[in-house]
């Protein structure tokens, strides 16, 4: 039987100080902050897949792959040091540098996430004015300096036993807009107490990636600075968690629900949302077609509008199954709106319009479908597609 | 030397009758229609890739395989046939009787020919009516009766001396919503009395397609029911022209034209559009890839309210190449709005915001991007995503 987790109002774990400060990168919100272990902990990553990788995502995936381990992660919101060169990779060297000097540890101990719009340098007399403004506290105000039109701070904190000592998991995330990881201007973190073995902790981040934050859309825009990291100080005492150990499948589950409950707090936050859109496929040949599937439905700029508008306007979603490559029979497929049969065996079954329009009002709506060519299942979650979408957009940079 | 072509107001070419009426399917509007050839003519034809292909498009696609050779269209708009399945079939098969019966033709010559909401059957007894009420005659109201939330028609006339005789080239389309073709609700025809072998003008369309309408989008969705056709009744009395003919490369020149701005005029009235976007792409390794990065910048909603918003957001169009799987290096791309450059090697340059916003009111951007990596080039076009698309989506069908 596995041990039970529970939710709690958010914390950091043990041996986590942190600070965030107004650094003037932007008006008047918070814009910089760090996160400081104090000991070295097991890190694992998933980037995005963009050609144009910023320069602070570049340099902290460099950091994992070669040493596995973070001690601190500084961090802004209003710029994204991405299509900056030679310079934004300098000023990722000179925020370590002074993040490093300030703890008094080596400068590759030092992760950067920066998140905001692409192609401005850095403003780095501001940065340095910020870092050596921050202090190791208690306080949990980096959860919010993180966010750009992100209207909400998206946290998630578990407690669990593992090896017999109480473990803590904080999870914290933006996102917003060009939301559509392979691993967006999304940043995702889970920080723990717990001991987990890096290559235990890259697994599971490696693997859980592609049915949660990969399963996310807001507008179909790949960002520059995806970045999900996870940090495992190992504080807490435990016995080192290795993928035999027997608390691996607990530890997973956590991390599955974690980084579930983050990405779909982002889609639900997506820019000029108005609700929550799950859908999930069964009945596909591989999980990888269901996931698709599922994926191009929350990704349908017709299937989103029509979601805004309460419109239970099936054929969108009929058109979206059937232009991916998945295979399947069109004559047996099958959705449900809100548990409303629509469609059954490809063709359209007779429902009340204005009953399922009502329902559709809710603020998570769920679209099932059953393709019923297999045997796997897939889920994906997205926002829906709202005039504030447009107005955000129409007027971000000048 | 080619022989050049002229533009003139659109009418058709000679052996060609039409008419259209409105059958009531929809509340004010024409919405019943047909083209009617006085002999058999070549008939080419691309199709939907959508898995959920209506029953008028796969009927039509299978005549048109078989024999090359269609006499007559019917066409209506309101309804898509799409996802109806057996009566759907059955329905299409009556359409083609009661027209053929008219005509005193076999129905295998008659191509069918819809577009509007998926998933509801074809009210059967007003198509009956609307057909009888037809015409031969030689008004062009067709070209109004495809459109949904179209604004306007689009066509293109264009006549040329093939072969020594005056032959005129008549191109008509329909778009809107739902419009990524990979072969939209979108339909396009160009009809000539030129003659020209069957497998000629399969060949023409088939190239000409990947680089005109498979190359515009308005929103990402790809229809059930898109279809373009090319007849040629050979009436005008030339020499069949094959691909070996003199005069082929005048033929597939004007037929590039046509089908180029037929695509044109649908991207720029796509659902809400206030402006086309012309995205050129040079220096790919391939063709190929140039046409993709150009369709992913068109594609993006990103970039697509930003230029709602005139806004001269490079960083969304350099994030949306680094999305493709192209090959380049970032460190070599350069960008230009409107011959503004905004990015070279990759990086940003130096530009007056305003004067670049400015330039970004015109009722056509252009885009160009150079990646320096290959000598192809490839073209995309559509349109800017807006408060309006939101409106029509957010309560079409109810």
């Amino acid at each position: 039987m596995m041990t039970e987790w529970e939710e709690q109002s958010f914390i950091w774990p043990k041996g986590y100080t942190s600070d965030a400060v107004h650094a003037k990168l932007r008006y008047s919100k918070l814009d910089v902050g760090w996160l400081v272990s104090e000991v070295p902990a097991a890190a694992a990553g998933v980037y995005t897949t963009n050609q144009f990788c910023a320069a602070p995502t570049a340099i902290t995936k460099q950091l994992i792959q070669k040493k596995h381990t973070l001690q601190a992660l500084v961090m802004n919101s209003a710029f994204a040091n991405a299509c900056t060169g030679e310079q934004g990779v300098k000023d990722v060297s000179q925020e370590q540098q002074w993040v490093a000097e300030k703890l008094a540890i080596t400068p590759d101990l030092v992760g950067v996430a920066s998140t905001g719009l692409i192609g401005s340098y850095l403003p780095m007399a501001k940065m340095e004015k910020g870092i050596q403004a921050l202090k190791q506290t208690s306080n949990t105000l980096l959860t919010e300096a993180i966010l750009t039109t992100d209207t909400k701070t998206k946290t998630l904190c578990l407690t669990a036993t593992i090896g017999g000592k109480q473990c803590t998991f904080s999870g914290f995330a933006k996102g917003s807009g060009m939301i559509h990881p392979n691993m967006a201007t999304m940043l995702g973190f889970v920080v723990t107490d717990c001991q987990i073995a890096p290559d235990c902790l890259q697994t599971m981040l490696s693997t859980l990636t592609d049915e949660t934050f990969n399963q996310i859309t807001v507008d179909g825009d790949t960002s520059t600075n995806d970045m999900v990291l996870l940090l495992a100080n190992g504080v807490a005492g435990n016995q080192e968690v290795t993928t035999e150990h027997e608390d691996y499948p607990l530890v997973k589950n956590l991390y599955h629900l974690l980084l579930t409950e983050l990405a779909k707090m982002i889609a639900r936050d997506g820019e000029g949302a108005t609700k929550l859109i799950e859908v999930t496929v069964d009945g596909a040949k591989t999980k990888k077609e269901a996931q698709a599937i599922a994926k191009a439905i929350v990704g349908s700029n017709l299937v989103k509008a029509a979601m805004f508008g309460n419109d239970p306007n099936w054929g969108r979603i009929i058109s979206t199954i059937g232009a991916t490559s998945a295979t399947f029979d069109p004559n047996k497929v099958a959705v449900q709106l809100n548990e409303i049969t629509v469609v059954a065996d490809g063709q359209p079954v007779a429902f009340s319009e204005q009953a399922a329009s009502k329902s559709l009002e809710q603020e998570i709506v769920f679209v099932h479908v059953d393709i019923n060519a297999g045997a796997h299942s897939g889920k994906a979650w997205g926002c829906d597609l709202t005039y504030d979408y447009v107005k955000i957009n129409a007027t971000y940079s000048t």
